[in-house]
């Protein structure tokens, strides 16, 4: 289509343009969100650069990158929260993300000696201990067995744990945006243990990683050869650096560090290795000062994403949408409620999308706001029937020590200027 | 963990590691692949860089990014193909890609004009024509609709369109990389066509892009209240500029020029508008000069993505998986078949993976390769019974001046080396 035509309709649609807002009594108020344009907006009415003038072709962006208007939609640090630079942690932006797939560029990073960056040409798998014959695998080898493709959510174990002492961070993404789900493709762990042969006596896999910390996390034999994964491929292409590159232990509905990312080795054993991020780290300090250990599981939890403190309601009183993430490690969800009144009255929500086991789920709640202030919580039963305690619910039994497992209701108040704040209510 | 640790942990395992590889005759041609590690290897038994100094902070990425070492995943173009600069397409890598979900960055994409950039807060979509109510939304009232997120595939009409003489292009990028399956959010356009009331004779829906080709197609009112949506976002994200940010029609099934982007109005009529791009594009001509029109759904379609000229088998002999994608604008895929020997023979594959309508669907079949020369194919059958035919069944039927809807089998042919050619065999 050339110029010309191009020109051409838009002047034809700018006289209509006129002529329907000049005339336009029917507009007022009629909006599905109550909002009536101006009169002759000029956005409308004048030909935008954008329809006037070609834009770049498609030589320009190989590999594409997200508009330059969306540069506000990225992972975020805090400082404060690790103690050095090489042992940090950042956030998904989770009040920006719809569905329940999160952009690889957008997925939370937490790593322990920064991220490695491996040539796959020379990266190995080792499979040694209490097998049958004992491997090393290339990536080749590696794409030579049978694959598999399943959507997790994968959550670190802290997340939201810096709110087990009371509310703290003012933002979604900062309370819950140790989370991210994601379409992995890989081989199913148990084939590879079955290449190798695991002995009467194997009952504990070690999986370690090839990074400057080599992390190693134990994990169970019937895990092992359940649902894990070595996974290559993440939402169709390869995984990112960040994420374990070129090969991650998937481990799903279970804490996010036993996903081993950069993958070197797997060691069968007969019992547990004891590594420190399964004793200092990892395991849950109760209030008598001993710790839960293997708490593996993450449990059923939820949390609106929007409204919420970053994404404050701009539109004032009527038809308000809140859109939230459901997710269990112990399956699919079953059902979401949402409460505007801090945990008085519940409504059911809608949940929308593939609900797919320890996968995130994506719900929404409509209601008409009347501009009042509200306390907005969420609160998820998963198909195990396991309903998310409050915050007070889960400190009773497990005191304030931990930083791990905080699974509570989360409550954003809103004011009535539609600003919110992260509080708690009793 | 410091740096101390991780040193000693790593000199540890290059003992083992020593030890484990020179007792290693256990180790002869009993990997997975066949492939047996040389003896003291020392890409294992010498500690990597990414073992000894510690990667880049979370810092660095705020917006992640592929690895260094996977540069030639990208879209790529066939200048050839298009007569100018500003009206283009490139592919997407489908050689290179895993499961169902084709990640942003490496989504195809074919425009008329350009890459239009559009600042959101000046973009404006309007509803005219045969409806009670003409009305004008911003993006903020568009959010307040409720919404829905659906995997889908958007295929265009000319993917595959040079093979209709004969094999062209050598792999399946350029031969069917026409095509991505993302998971959209966004409005159903039924609530925005309910919100603006349409009248008795309003019977077709025009969408109208804002880019500088004013691209527009008719729509049938049925679909319209079916199943399209006007959606914001793609894998979680907001849409990607060169696939209509910020928002974009979504037409299931159908021919993804009717997928109209940077859509900036929809039109209520009692006819359908012959636009260019219904007309003189995106009709199948017939052998006896004839045009077949409104051909809108894509057929039930698949292709062998590994091994393909892009991807030869290159480790000999042995254990070969072959992956593919199979779709239909019917629905789900209930089978895909795949043979080794030009169609004389079928073998059931294996289609793993969320089964979704309207979504590609990955297959895979494994089987030995004996090394001899081979013609790979697939064959997808959907849910509505429709096999997909061979290249001669659709010739015999649709002669050879089209290039729009060529949903035939694909042959592959590799050689005794590992190399793969497109080719056709009677």
């Amino acid at each position: 289509m050339d110029d010309l035509k191009a020109a051409a309709t838009a002047a034809t649609r700018r006289g209509f343009l006129k002529t329907g807002l000049l005339g336009g009594a029917a507009l007022a108020g009629s909006l599905a969100s109550g909002r009536a344009m101006a009169e002759g907006d000029p956005v409308i009415t004048e030909i935008q650069d954008w329809n006037r003038y070609p834009g770049d072709g498609v030589d320009a962006r190989p590999y594409g990158q997200p508009s330059q208007f969306e540069s506000h939609v990225v992972r975020k640090n805090v400082p404060w929260l690790t103690s050095d630079t090489i042992s940090s942690i950042n956030f998904t932006p989770l009040h920006e993300l719809e569905g329940i797939i999160t952009p690889n560029g957008l997925c939370f990073e937490r790593h322990h000696a920064g991220i490695a960056e491996i040539d796959p040409a020379n990266h190995r798998l080792m499979i040694n201990g209490l097998v049958d014959k004992p491997l090393v695998f290339t990536m080749a080898d590696l794409k030579r067995f049978p694959r598999e493709n399943r959507v997790y959510f994968l959550e670190c174990a802290a997340n939201t744990g810096m709110e087990w002492r009371g509310s703290q961070l003012n933002g979604c993404q900062y309370t819950h945006g140790m989370i991210h789900c994601v379409m992995y493709t890989g081989v199913r762990l148990k084939h590879i243990l079955e290449e190798a042969g695991v002995k009467a006596a194997g009952s504990w896999v070690l999986a370690e990683g090839a990074d400057a910390s080599a992390m190693t996390r134990s994990i169970p034999m019937e895990k092992a050869l359940d649902d894990c994964m070595v996974a290559f491929a993440m939402n169709g292409e390869a995984l990112r650096p960040e994420q374990g590159y070129p090969i991650r232990l998937v481990v799903p509905g279970w804490e996010g560090n036993m996903w081993v990312k950069w993958l070197r080795r797997l060691e069968v054993g007969d019992q547990p290795w004891q590594q420190r991020e399964e004793t200092s780290k990892y395991t849950d300090l109760l209030a008598n000062g001993k710790a839960r250990r293997f708490t593996w599981k993450m449990d059923v939890k939820s949390v609106i994403t929007s409204p919420s403190p970053q994404v404050p309601i701009v539109h004032g009183k009527g038809r308000t949408l809140v859109s939230g993430l459901a997710w269990s490690g112990s399956g699919t969800i079953k059902r979401v409620d949402v409460s505007i009144d801090g945990g008085r009255n519940w409504h059911a929500a809608r949940i929308d999308g593939p609900s797919l086991p320890m996968a995130l789920h994506r719900f929404y709640y409509e209601f008409d706001w009347d501009g009042s202030e509200i306390f907005l919580q969420s609160r998820a039963i998963d198909e195990s029937g396991f309903v998310q305690p409050t915050k007070d619910q889960l400190r009773a039994v497990r005191g304030e020590n931990s930083i791990y497992h905080n699974n509570g209701i989360q409550t954003w108040h809103v004011n009535k200027d539609g600003g919110v704040e992260n509080v708690e209510i009793s």
